[in-house]
């Protein structure tokens, strides 16, 4: 089996690539050829025995999607992509990337026309919502993005779902949520802190607040999204039906819910290190975001994420802090730390 | 005031060209030139005594597009594309007139760049909803369209949405009904036969109806369609909010009730013109689509369609039919018809 991974020098990719090629199977067939695309030359996946392409390719420039489909990958993650903020500062480079890069894939797919039907499996946001939202959102509430970069990804899973339809390629698209703990600061994004007031503390550094205590939003960690994809992968078309498209679950909680979750699996010391510091943009940006969702579609088809803030963290100690927490004294017990 | 009219030689945008050209004005502002443009050459309305330019032009082609822009029209109605039979047969030609077309226009619009912010006005369907369906579907019942045309439809609401929050105009998209009675056979369109019943009759004419009287439509006359397109014009951004697409109102009945209402306005000599021969692939077409809406938002903003079947009849014989039905006695009580 022949795996195309896009946007494999991000975060999400990276760590995709790296389970895949830890694997070596997928959906009980062995990899036997990995290739890792994105705009900058992406890492070898430790331990793959396996042939790796690492080709750099900016997708929506003229022809570099036919070339990379010239070795018919058998499933695709296309996972490439520019974040909101930046698509939202550079309207041209936003639909040029997010849309047109998107749309130069399936239509190399298409051009193959030879029967070739590659399983196809996209990386959607919970940015194609936006408010006013009903308290939790359902699968079958509408897509109102207040921004350009959940514009383009709306755009992308219509897309996306027609191709399907018409059947140049078997293909689900997945909402993520939020992702934390990202292991790397990521200073240009408004949702940063999410991560950092969990991940800096860890570290034994300091993290700042920006938003009010109760502010909501749901959660799930790298590793869940690299389960999703995985098991996105795995579904049969029959699963799906026409409605390819997907909001993935996670861990619904507010920001004093993910301090407490922190207190009890490192203590009071890791919680000290959050200093407040109200930033109003960023908590109107918060603010817009949809909070709840209720993916009963996602949860049915077997797709499954953290069951709580405290395993979110775990597994964050575990995959980048080799299973401890460094500075802080891992979990001392709730209101005993110093 | 300078309006832009796409798809002018179409029915909808013939009768909304007619119709700007007999009242001289829009949103109270005279009228003082008109471009009316489609692939073949738009008629001259009649009683407009405002310039008036008939470009044939093909949007999606290089270039056509800031061609027309450069008179920098007041308001565009954007009306162009090919229907949803002809995009499912034709896969590229339904992408690149429906979507990249208005794309192009689009682009025209945010490349003047100078402060230039037109309204703009876009006819979407309906079609963007998909089953399977609540019993009515409401305003933010999500859109996951069965066809490629529904497809281009949504793609092209969201591309609307975005480009007037990031201000480069003032949009709104209508989800039309279906439009009924049509003055011309659509012999290509699978729901030509909603119109067909009645206007045959009408005219003394045989119709054939594929599906069972059972089935579910909504329906508004072209001249409610019209009205549609003229009342958007005159919304202003703060009456829409973000979510500029709205479904349009309309009459809600049964191809029995449609029959009925034939009955009332025309007697039984028209129905008896209706002759059922079922036609499975129709039926199955007709089945997939959406029937009810509840349209909340776009009666709030003062949208409005006939009240009921018996008045989308006889708007068409006052509009197409001189006032009164040809060969078929008018008017025959409900019953006494021979």
């Amino acid at each position: 089996m022949h795996v195309l991974v896009t946007g494999a020098a991000g975060m999400i990719g990276r760590k995709l690539a790296e389970r895949l090629g830890r694997d070596g199977v997928l959906n009980g067939t062995a990899i036997t050829k990995l290739t890792l695309t994105d705009i900058v030359a992406p890492k070898q996946p430790a331990g793959f025995s396996g042939e790796v392409l690492l080709p750099v390719a900016d997708l929506a420039a003229y022809g570099a999607a036919e070339t990379l489909l010239a070795g018919r990958p058998d499933v695709i993650f296309h996972i490439a992509g520019i974040v909101s903020a930046e698509a939202e500062r550079d309207f041209d480079k936003g639909w040029r990337v997010n849309f047109d890069g998107t749309r130069a894939l399936l239509e190399a797919i298409r051009s193959i026309g030879d029967g070739y039907r590659p399983k196809f499996v996209f990386t959607s946001s919970v940015a194609v919502f936006g408010g006013p939202f009903p308290e939790t959102i359902g699968d079958d509430f509408h897509l109102t993005p207040h921004t350009s970069y959940g514009t383009q990804k709306a755009m992308c899973e219509h897309m996306l779902a027609d191709y399907c339809r018409r059947g140049f390629l078997d293909s689900v698209g997945l909402r993520l949520p939020a992702i934390t703990v990202r292991p790397e600061p990521t200073a240009k994004a408004a949702s940063a802190f999410f991560s950092a007031i969990i991940r800096d503390p860890l570290a034994g550094l300091e993290a700042v607040l920006p938003v009010p205590d109760s502010v909501l939003q749901t959660h799930a960690s790298p590793r869940a999204a690299v389960g999703f994809l995985v098991h996105a992968a795995g579904l049969a078309p029959e699963q799906l039906g026409p409605r390819i498209n997907l909001t993935m679950p996670g861990v619904c909680c507010t920001i004093a819910e993910q301090i407490e979750a922190l207190r009890r699996v490192a203590g009071d010391p890791a919680v000290a290190l959050i200093r407040r510091e109200t930033d109003p943009m960023i908590a109107r940006i918060v603010g817009g975001w949809p909070h709840r969702f209720d993916p009963q579609r996602a949860l049915t088809l077997g797709f499954t994420a953290e069951s709580s803030f405290d395993e979110i963290i775990r597994t964050h100690i575990e995959d980048e802090l080799g299973g401890s927490v460094g500075r802080s004294p891992a979990r001392v017990p709730v209101g005993h730390g110093t």
